[in-house]
């Protein structure tokens, strides 16, 4: 080895073992070259989500059916993990409505220990799925079906802000309803928040479309010019929450208050312990095995939901790079694992947050860092400012930030290339919209994993008749994909149907099985049937180009005497060749295993038999031998 | 086209029209040929069926929670319609375990008109599901799932007999409250009873080996011995049965009675109506939607459990021939349709009563009618006969119809061959005897399908690097299986990994898709990523031997553009051999869809390739003219 070699060597063990660590902590991959726009763009980011996280938290722990500083709670120490152990910069961990209305629904009716206890067996799960690398279960949710859960998600955020930006007040179980109370609310309809919301949203619309302004000379002032636009164009959240503020502040006062206000937090950051195990309500007593058993299936429902949830945002936002699903799993379980030591809910990405942090112009996951700082400080200090934000403009941001991830134009893409894919689309979004984002992905799921099984119960089978000499003949037949239980009985039925056709000519059938990755118990005694089947009619079937791991499980499972086996193609050439056709039925097939591995097909097409045939080193010259 | 063709065809369309009729009404492919060896076999097997038929349906309405002659009622159309429809000639339908257990379960606390009514609408959804030819989802009961079904089934069904043998009465809802209350019931054991059952099952086992008994020598008298000893043999259960009543008559009437009878059972066929869709319960009446929502999943169920039912059995007896299940769904369907018309409850095939018709020898379904026409003849005269058959005979009928069906070798064949089909057969029986039947397969299924889904979320990818001269490489990256949606980011980050590895010696990489069966919109969007990344760091990534079918959807769904597609690999060739390193990259690709599907592979092995470059014709013509 030379010694350019060796050290290639040593800077390639060196680069995978950063590789590894950077699996773990990709952190270790983006800080040593953290730069300052990255800095300033994250900041901007960060201060943006903490502003939207704050009365998003505040209403969510409501909706969860807990006080409000439980949404707090809730809301740093997932940014602070993500951001060291986070793969994809656009995720923010924090309450969501999903998780919010998923916890309402495990532990209605009891106290706030219930909601911290299910993050932590959740974490739990979360954890060991990441562990055993379950992560390739997410790749099981395709481009079409996210883009369906992305719309109808959006959809139902935006239903369910038009209640804030019209200023109404009333509780609702899900969209329809949502819409309905709408309707019947719309004479209490605010016109100051409605004003203030909607010219928000046009704001932010406006602001959003600043940086792609273009302009004609390119001096220093112009630079600074096309600057300012880009500060104002991803800092236009948190710009527009802190305009609407201050002049609330003002009007208010000044005694006069037109708009909702997000209303009062408590003080305090929580204090760090487990989780209780034991709780009382209403005077009864509950041990850690009756919280578990009324927690029930949400111990395995949340952690799928949050792991689906992320993944189905990482596969919006995270382009080429690509992430890793089980590293996901495990940061997840570590931020509602350790989050419940501080009385959080369950927490996992928000679609929302993370449809703002794109839009401000997030860089790395260390805008988490700040969002948390800003929570913390929020807890501490700042509760009494945040009372001024309105709550029309935050409706307003939210609005704005998902209004683009509503995709109507993939639906006609796909109904024109892929009806099925079409479907899976549709389905997801309605099943979303009507009963629930977490029955929309399941059925989804579903329908997709369908014709995957579809696929390996009716492989396609390809037939081709090869000419050897103008009198010899033979019938090849491959199927793709590998020979598994669902295939066996169609691929069996299918041959046996081609050896009817052609009883009359008696042409060898060749069953090419190169495509086969694998074969089980079933594949087998389906062929053995097969074989015996076709032999007691004097036909003749072999079995050409099995690959050695075929060959030993058929060896372990079966009896390779019951089907007649040959290398390749070449064989069955040469054995065509010297025998007539009452000699071939009665040829006797060895019964050692093929000694290596064939390395590569060799298809033998009417035109080439010929000149393969002039070519002795392609007969196998044991052939010969055998036969004699 | 010669005079003999034509005939031929002419032979084709009329055999293919018999075989489309024989398809929905096999019995016109049997009856035909029907021998009188069959019938004499037939005959015999469905007297023994009858035998085993009534007291079994007498119990299993009682398992059911209906009174006796509701079992009865159950018992004779299934056999005549099947003996009509059905595909598999040793399928019993009729009331089973199984399905009295399920009936049970969901009508528990009504009255008769539940379970009919019950009957009624599975009967729709197994013919809907037929029309609907959704049988291909039993190509996903594997064998292995099969044979750990069919032996926890035996043991159930050895386990509740044994009470029987014993002479012991109690109800019990398990198998392991089963084998608690026989245990707790040994001082209760029947000496009578135990003694003429265990004989029964000695006897039984003896007389089944008579027929493999062999002589030397063959005149007449010896051809009547051997034709007298398969008549005992295949005819053993209906005469051990006869023996043991005519025994048992005349001890009654001799005044002794040792052993446990089957008791009065009441007479009379039912009325020919529709079931009734109103009823009352407790001064309750219940319309058709109360008992629909109060039979509520078993609507779904049962059709389920029963077809599987049906498919396992058929799996385990219908050898080399196969059956049609979707004609399985709709024959179970009719039975059940027209069988709630004469007051019958669910019924489906039950397995040992088709262990008890193979072990009789059966030849054709037409055994159902001698069994069912014994059925109704039970109802209408016999009853009173029936009173004498001892119990302890019926269940040493049954046990060893079943014993033999308990295979533990498979589980040590699978467990050196396939762990993976081990594991699918052994939790498949542990579920079954410790939960249900129904979770043991569905267990089984699942395990067997998560395998598959695996194999299509990690295809192999075959890489072979390629030399056409000494300087000019390049890598082949052959993917199996198609390229859908779970497999897409596994291949994505395999390639992108190559591409880094490769990334100094700047190795052109093309990517082999001849095995892709389809495409969708997942693996495009991954596709168009991954190009676009590899080509904007100037490496080639070139896709060969796509099918028109991938073609027009990446058409559809993408941009050709996106993608660098040339035919095969002599043009990958012809270009490499044209250009220099630099000019590759920059090589446009002309944006028409090729013409024609690639009608077969082309590899190029280091060997052959300098043969192939100085055949001309090999190389596209138009790749020189693309290229100027």
């Amino acid at each position: 080895m030379t010694r350019e070699a060796k050290s290639q060597k040593q800077g390639n063990i060196k680069k995978r073992g950063k590789i590894k660590i950077s699996k773990y902590a990709p952190i270790c991959k983006w800080l040593p070259k953290y730069s300052k726009y990255q800095a300033i763009s994250d900041a901007i980011a960060g201060i943006t989500l903490g502003l939207t996280m704050i009365p998003q938290s505040i209403a969510y722990a409501t909706l969860a059916g807990l006080s409000a500083q439980y949404g707090l709670y809730s809301s740093f120490l997932g940014g602070f993990l993500y951001a060291i152990f986070g793969s994809v910069k656009e995720i923010s961990i924090g309450p969501t409505s999903l998780m919010a209305i998923l916890t309402m629904e495990f532990t209605k009716g009891t106290n706030p220990d219930f909601a911290i206890l299910l993050a932590f067996l959740a974490g739990c799960v979360e954890f060991l799925m990441g562990l055993l690398d379950l992560g390739f279960l997410v790749d099981f949710i395709s481009l079409p079906v996210t883009a369906g859960f992305t719309s109808a998600t959006s959809v139902i955020i935006i239903v369910s802000q038009i209640k804030g930006l019209l200023g109404l007040k009333f509780q609702s179980a899900n969209l329809i309803d949502q819409m309905v109370k709408i309707c019947q609310n719309l004479m209490n309809v605010k016109l100051g928040d409605t004003l203030l919301g909607v010219s928000t949203i046009l704001i932010l619309l406006c602001l959003k479309n600043l940086s792609n302004v273009k302009f004609t000379n390119d001096g220093l002032r112009h630079v600074i010019v096309i600057k300012a636009l880009w500060f104002f164009s991803v800092g236009r959240n948190a710009l527009i929450v802190l305009i609407s503020s201050v002049i609330t502040f003002y009007l208010h006062q000044a005694g006069q208050t037109p708009f909702v206000l997000s209303g009062t937090v408590q003080s305090g950051l929580p204090s760090i312990k487990l989780p209780n195990f034991t709780t009382v309500v209403q005077n009864q007593t509950y041990s850690f095995m009756d919280i578990c058993s009324h927690l029930g299936s949400g111990i395995i429902v949340i952690p799928l939901v949050s792991v689906l949830a992320n993944v189905a945002i990482a596969k919006v936002f995270s382009s080429g790079s690509g992430f890793n699903a089980s590293q996901e799993m495990r940061t997840l379980g570590l931020c509602n694992l350790l989050g419940s030591f501080v009385s959080s809910m369950p927490i996992c990405g928000a679609f929302t947050r993370s449809a703002v942090s794109h839009a401000s112009g997030i860089q790395t996951p260390m805008a988490g860092i700040y969002s948390g700082i800003l929570t913390m400080l929020a807890l501490s200090f700042l509760t009494p400012y945040f009372y001024y934000i309105p709550k029309t403009v935050l409706s307003a941001v939210l609005i704005s930030a998902v209004i683009f991830l509503i995709d109507w134009k993939i639906v006609q893409q796909l109904w024109r290339g892929s009806k099925r894919d079409a479907i899976a689309s549709i389905g997801t979004f309605f099943v979303c919209i009507i009963l629930n984002v977490e029955a929309g992905l399941l059925v989804g799921i579903v329908f997709n994993i369908l014709y995957l099984l579809y696929l390996s119960a009716r492989p396609a089978i390809q037939v081709t008749e090869r000419m050897v000499t103008l009198e010899l003949k033979y019938l090849s037949v491959q199927p793709d994909v590998g020979l598994f239980f669902p295939a066996v009985d169609f691929i069996v039925n299918k041959i046996s149907e081609i050896a009817d056709e052609r009883a009359s000519d008696n042409i060898p059938i060749v069953v090419d099985c190169q495509r086969f990755r694998g074969v089980d118990y079933t594949a087998i005694k389906g062929l053995e049937r097969l074989s015996k089947d076709i032999n007691e009619r004097n036909q003749c079937l072999w079995f050409v180009n099995l690959n050695s791991k075929v060959t030993n499980t058929i060896q372990k499972l079966g009896d390779l005497n019951n089907l007649k086996i040959l290398k390749d193609e070449s064989e069955v050439i040469a054995i065509l060749c010297e025998h007539d056709s009452e000699s071939i039925i009665n040829f006797k097939f060895v019964k050692e295993k093929p000694k290596k591995e064939i390395p590569m097909q060799t298809i033998i097409t009417p035109i080439e038999v010929e000149s393969l045939l002039t070519k002795e080193h392609n007969i196998n010259p044991q052939t010969k031998n055998r036969s004699s």
